[in-house]
């Protein structure tokens, strides 16, 4: 066995392949062996589907392992490259980090072929299999202490062109909300090596919570709206309801759409994804708990905006975000 | 200050009172003071309302704190008394066992004096709280993995009227569930040591994942329908409706109704609580994510049964318990 990464198999085999991306092993842990389905038809729109990048959000391993399931069939053209989960170590944890080193898969991108095992990964994908795709979807959620309405994001892009692509991409998707979202942490993201490339890169944020049934539903048909787009599935886009709403908006949300938590306690929301909220709309509550003297602090709407996704169900650090509000965008 | 644990201020004085409950310093952990919030309208019922027993289940201490704004209003007699955070280490590490010993506190009553952290917790609650209380109402939930209806449960109790006035109590909340649940691990339970003074223990299990607004409006109104039934308050009992379903039912869950992974790996839902199954119907799929050669496993409905609760969000080991069935009470 190689020492370098490599995988177990040709992707350019006609038809569906399976195997593995070896990342090697290091001093910090044995080789890991990511599965990697390939579905090959020929000439077409190349696209790499990932998931489980964030080991708390096993909304995108539990699609990507069901469009394994039906895509053989009905992929009429070109090639998709599925590796459902891309950090085993931290989908065995439940843990957003790696265990091992402590690292964001999602901002050690390239990576280092002799770093920790995070970068070995990142540097295994960025090397064997991003070179093979035009187009990424990286499947996401806001994990389990948000709640938040299935959408596809991406963060604003220089290039306008590749920005007005990505948008309409990520809109193919028809998810409740299309996000375009400002960050201030994106060194080492996927999507901003994917962008230097020219490649559109779409951030699929499915939901946070529970993962239920319905919900999954509302993903699945989502990634397959997005692959009708691109040609490489033939049928009719579907725009399932959540909670009742049947419509698609797209968003921006800045910098200055993030609330903070006034205080260190536990944040409780009095409001609820896609409310519509005014100037000085009560959103959620901070109880700081270890004082029966300190009071409960409100913690209001700064402008007229839509609550796009609400912290729930964690204990909170003063100034962490507990809220992110937005609006529809303009081009 | 004294090194045995205290409260700092006398449950007895009429009306509104709040202070600490400290457990002592041991060689693990300082001193930890519990907030403590006590109501005394004179002659009635002797309730405790406790919450934050487990770390990562927050909806009872939110609930907690919420009464503590409305019920000094509304409280016509007796005395309540609410701890909404039993285990701070825990809820500062939203964490189900406390971080610095790894016990569970719903497993180690009635505690001891000079045991590791969590013992002293249980044994400053046993000693000092609960000889000042005739029923107790613990707040829990299924925790962020879990999907669970509202729901206010007790294990099975030998003591045929004691049993029969809990489902009454429980009953009382009228939540969408009441439950009775068998469970093989409950030496060193709270619920244990209160019933074991012929005292009644409700336990409401206010859902599971991520902890909303709706959501929180139905477990307020549930603990509020129970103060009501008890005499201590005032008022009309209400029966929200969750998830377009607003009536209450009466369940048992029994050892045999716990369905397992049939394997390690990624369980995804496919149904929802509150489904009725039929036996062969699929409940879910485990997909093993280490290999590409491993298929799916179906998990089945072994009888006809309702899905009580559904695990989801997280990676599983072989035989870890993914949903609950239930089925009618018949007393």
């Amino acid at each position: 066995m190689s020492d370098a990464s490599h995988l177990t198999f040709d992707l350019a085999k006609p038809g569906v392949s399976r195997g593995h991306l070896v990342v090697p092993r290091g001093a910090d842990c044995e080789a890991l062996s990511l599965p990697v389905y390939c579905l090959n038809k020929g000439e077409g729109p190349r696209l790499l589907i990932t998931g489980g990048c964030h080991g708390d959000e096993l909304e995108g391993p539990i699609v990507a392992r069901r469009l394994v399931e039906w895509l053989p069939e009905a992929q009429t053209c070109g090639r998709i490259i599925i590796v459902p989960v891309l950090n085993p170590p931290a989908v065995q944890a439940w843990s957003r980090n790696t265990p091992v080193d402590g690292l964001n898969l999602n901002r050690v991108f390239p990576g280092c072929a002799d770093g920790s095992v995070t970068e070995r990964i990142a540097d295994a994908v960025s090397r064997l299999l991003l070179p093979m795709a035009d187009t990424v979807f990286d499947l996401h959620s806001f994990g389990p202490t948000w709640d938040l309405p299935p959408a596809s994001a991406t963060h604003p892009i220089a290039d306008p062109d590749l920005m007005a692509k990505t948008i309409r991409m990520a809109e193919a998707f028809k998810l409740p909300i299309t996000l375009v979202w400002e960050h201030s942490d994106t060194p080492g993201m996927f999507d901003v090596l994917v962008q230097s490339q020219g490649k559109v890169f779409v951030c699929a944020e499915l939901g946070g919570g529970t993962v239920s049934a319905k919900a999954l539903a509302i993903y699945e048909a989502g990634v397959r709206n997005a692959l009708i787009a691109l040609g490489l599935v033939e049928g009719k886009a579907e725009c399932l309801s959540f909670r009742e709403q049947k419509y698609s908006q797209t968003l921006e949300t800045l910098l200055s759409d993030e609330l903070k938590s006034p205080a260190r306690g536990i944040f409780e929301p009095r409001c609820s994804v896609l409310d519509e909220v005014e100037q000085g709309d009560l959103i959620g509550k901070l109880h700081p708990m270890e004082s029966v003297s300190a009071g409960s602090i409100d913690v209001r709407a700064p402008t007229t905006s839509t609550v796009c996704a609400i912290r729930s169900g964690a204990h909170v650090d003063a100034d962490e975000v507990v809220a992110f509000l937005a609006r529809p965008l303009k081009l």
